[in-house]
């Protein structure tokens, strides 16, 4: 029967869930507001399309995309669903890399620019650091830091994940060499003159920590130089590259479900936090520790959590030992687990001394402590230093996400999505396990690598946009505008793409 | 007479240059139309006035901002004219250090979102890489590759400069690596483990040669940290941030004018040409040299100039090496030197390996040759990669550039501008020098670092925006728009300014 299915999927090339069929079938193909989301996935094609080939070879002809799946038609896509160039339409359950907050062409954004006012901000991008405009300040003020971390009241503006993430080490750097100088600000001719020579004392030895399993993949924070210096997610990211020898922390490997391992995963975050204090000793000589980046969940590494007990004893550490503790919400940040920032889940006694952001927040930038305020101008610097149109199009995220109390819907979504996914490893234990996650950020393992790409390819398939992390994990990282009908639909798809899988091996 | 000047503009807090006055009075203050520009500068307040000094307090409050120098009305900014908080109209010479090519809400761009696909491009920001919209291709094509240097027709998008410039250095490391394992495209288990370790040789100890004067400031290329490796232009840049210790070799330092000094300036070349094959020689056992990253102009620098057959020579040097030449357009580009690129002007017998760019083009990015295209995807790669809406907007800099015939303005007015400032040379010959550049992207140079400063703060005061770099230079980098008739303000008022400064002295 299942081997039916896919037949008649490929045959009539359309799928459409048990669930939606008859309201699909009467929407049909007739789909063209963009505001309102069709009732559920429609795929008429073999996936890729032959227009999505057609446009891929094109493109290929210009650069090498061989990592781009689809091409999207944005006339149509609404929502959670995603239109591509055949005139398929897919749950979007991950969402650009998990960097759309409110979906498709939400009206709220469509509407962003229909005052003089913001059609300026966007087309005379000025260099914020020199010639701001007048309502800059007020911006930052009503927009970033009305959503700032707890504790958190200043903030600096950047380009992306990545920029944001070197810019918060470049702060933890400058804060770790002022208090070495004893609080002068200052230069003496020597560090002026290696600075330029790339060598220390000017240019000093010192590191920034990150973190990698034991046996997984591990943390991502970014692609430059810097931020590249501290992924550990794949080999594929950094070959060929040169890199700084940096210190590397055990992050903790956890079983699930989580109440059955209480003992073993409390053994994980001792022995990692052991690691943490023996990088910090064998490193201190070497290239010492000005900071340690972590992600609150590793997204790329494969959804890899740590408990709000090894996140506040990691605090503690890098309060003893200075460095800088700066939390990456550059996936996690702006809603998906429930709490604007996920390291609100940890309860810590005091806030991170350095938060960066990007994707759904739009912009990128990091918050900060008072003291990371750099003691001289132009060294946390560039020409742009973020871009004024994102903040207008986040100020209408924000106000979205507390008129139609999204952080809410994303518990209430969650909760559905998390138990179904529970009920399905429960359903096909050989096929999927290690259900975990906060909000909507969830995810589970496929039993194999192989599992983890044909499932991902499968539910793509029958109509859902799913995303791989680590090495056998599936990623769940919908908008916030994901709502429990949307989870019910899909974990139907899944559950048929797993009795499909389950029928093939067969 | 001069002093009486300044305590004029002092008392009525207004400056008029005397060949615009009477214009200026009858256009008054009741200038409101974005699209018309104010006949010449206006000053009302001190520089910068009240309301300014509230807004830099308030924004202090949230972040290090002592580099800000005014804050934008962009209601009233227009063309080349820059409207700040307090009221104040200046000339800007600077475009937010020469990020914008039309001037100041030109009617293209305030247009360019009026329908709803450049909406739905600007609000439905894809994962470039993974998901792209359905146009891309063709926008890659029509946009980016339609001005693209002669003989490249590959390019990739990106955020900022500094990212471009990152990447570009990445296709460079992946070309040598791949070349040295014999165009294998595969990795040994021993790359893959050590890559993820950032040791040998999976993160192989390669280097980028950067350049930099025997006793001028050197080379630009960004501040993330690989680009920061190769940027050579000041020490508070650099200061307490870890970095590569890379090659830098000497850029010629010419001595103005040009044609006085032929025989210095050719000695000048062959020197650093000869520096740079000695850095070839003895840097090939500790680091080997994967690319060379070069401004065709040093701009951040000093506005450093070397001869087409400079370059010439460096690409040779380059090919013989097996290194790829990386020109660095990202100030140059887009049309400031009177070409769409400025190694345009060098003749190159082929095209530079790649060619970075950002600022004016309003997207980052960068073309190269087709052996720079990646053997795998992934590789050269992030969330992003660019953003669908600054397309939106080039595409009408580059319509506006053609219709308008900007490239032929600008030579028509830097000629105007170059032959006025070897005026003012001649006549304050103790207070400036060295005049050079290409179109408008124009420069000089100071008796002292401390005229310098005083020259680009009394011109703020005189109504124009103008930008230090290097060690005593003033640097001009106006939109494509600025004509004839500014030029001549703008002398007008550096005369001026000249003239006050100079009794000042006395």
């Amino acid at each position: 029967m299942l081997r039916r299915d896919i037949s008649y999927i490929l045959r009539n090339k359309t799928f459409v869930p048990a669930l939606f069929a008859k309201e699909c079938r009467n929407y049909g193909t007739s789909y063209s507001t963009v505001h309102q989301e069709p009732p559920g996935p429609l795929i008429k094609t073999e996936i890729p399309g032959p227009k999505s080939k057609q446009l891929l070879k094109e493109m290929m002809d210009i650069q090498q995309c061989g990592s781009v799946q689809l091409f999207a038609n944005l006339e149509k896509s609404a929502g959670n669903y995603f239109a591509d160039a055949d005139g398929n339409l897919f749950l979007d359950v991950y969402t650009q890399i998990s960097s759309i907050p409110l979906g498709y062409n939400h009206p709220a954004l469509l509407n962003a620019f229909r005052s003089d006012s913001e059609v300026r901000a966007l087309v005379n991008r000025p260099a914020l650091g020199v010639f701001p405009s007048d309502d800059w300040p007020k911006k930052l003020r009503d927009v970033l830091l009305s959503v700032a971390p707890p504790g958190l009241q200043h903030v600096m503006t950047m380009m992306c994940g990545a920029c944001s993430n070197e810019n918060a080490f470049k702060a933890a750097f400058i804060l770790y060499c002022t208090r070495k100088r004893g609080g002068k600000t200052t230069f003496t001719d020597e560090e002026m003159k290696t600075a330029l020579l790339n060598i220390p004392p000017g240019a000093p030895d010192l590191s920034i920590m990150s973190f990698k399993g034991l046996n997984s993949s591990g943390a991502f924070h970014g692609r430059t130089f810097g931020s590249l210096a501290t992924t550990k997610s794949k080999a594929i990211h950094k070959l060929d590259f040169p890199s700084f020898e940096w210190p590397v922390a055990r992050f903790p490997e956890y079983k699930y479900p989580l109440e059955e391992f209480r003992r073993e995963n409390e053994q994980q975050d001792k022995e990692c936090l052991a690691d943490v204090e023996e990088q910090f000793d064998r490193w201190e000589k070497k290239r010492p520790i000005a900071g340690v980046i972590i992600e609150p969940i590793q997204a790329e590494g494969g959804d890899n959590h740590a408990s709000p007990e090894f996140f506040q004893e990691l605090q503690k550490i890098c309060k003893r030992r200075g460095a800088a503790l700066i939390i990456d919400e550059v996936q996690t940040g702006c809603g998906p687990t429930g709490k604007m920032w996920c390291h609100e889940h940890f309860n810590l006694p005091s806030p991170p001394d350095l938060v960066t952001f990007s994707k759904k927040m739009l912009t990128g930038g990091f918050y900060f402590k008072p003291e990371y305020l750099s003691p001289q101008p132009l060294r946390i610097f560039n020409t742009w230093m973020g871009d004024p149109s994102k903040l207008v199009m986040l100020e209408q995220v924000i106000k979205v996400m507390k008129t139609e109390r999204l952080l809410q819907l994303v518990e209430e979504t969650g909760k559905v999505l998390k138990s179904g996914l529970h009920a399905l490893e429960t359903e096909f234990p050989f096929m999927i396990n290690s259900v975990r996650g906060r909000g909507t950020f969830l995810a589970f393992d496929a039993a194999t690598p192989e599992l983890q790409d044909k499932i991902v390819k499968t539910l793509k398939q029958n109509g859902v946009l799913g995303g791989a992390c680590g090495i056998c994990t599936i990623r769940l990282r919908p908008a916030l505008i994901f709502r429990p009908k949307h989870a019910e639909l899909f974990l139907e798809i899944l559950r048929n793409t797993l009795r499909q899988l389950m029928s093939c091996r067969c």
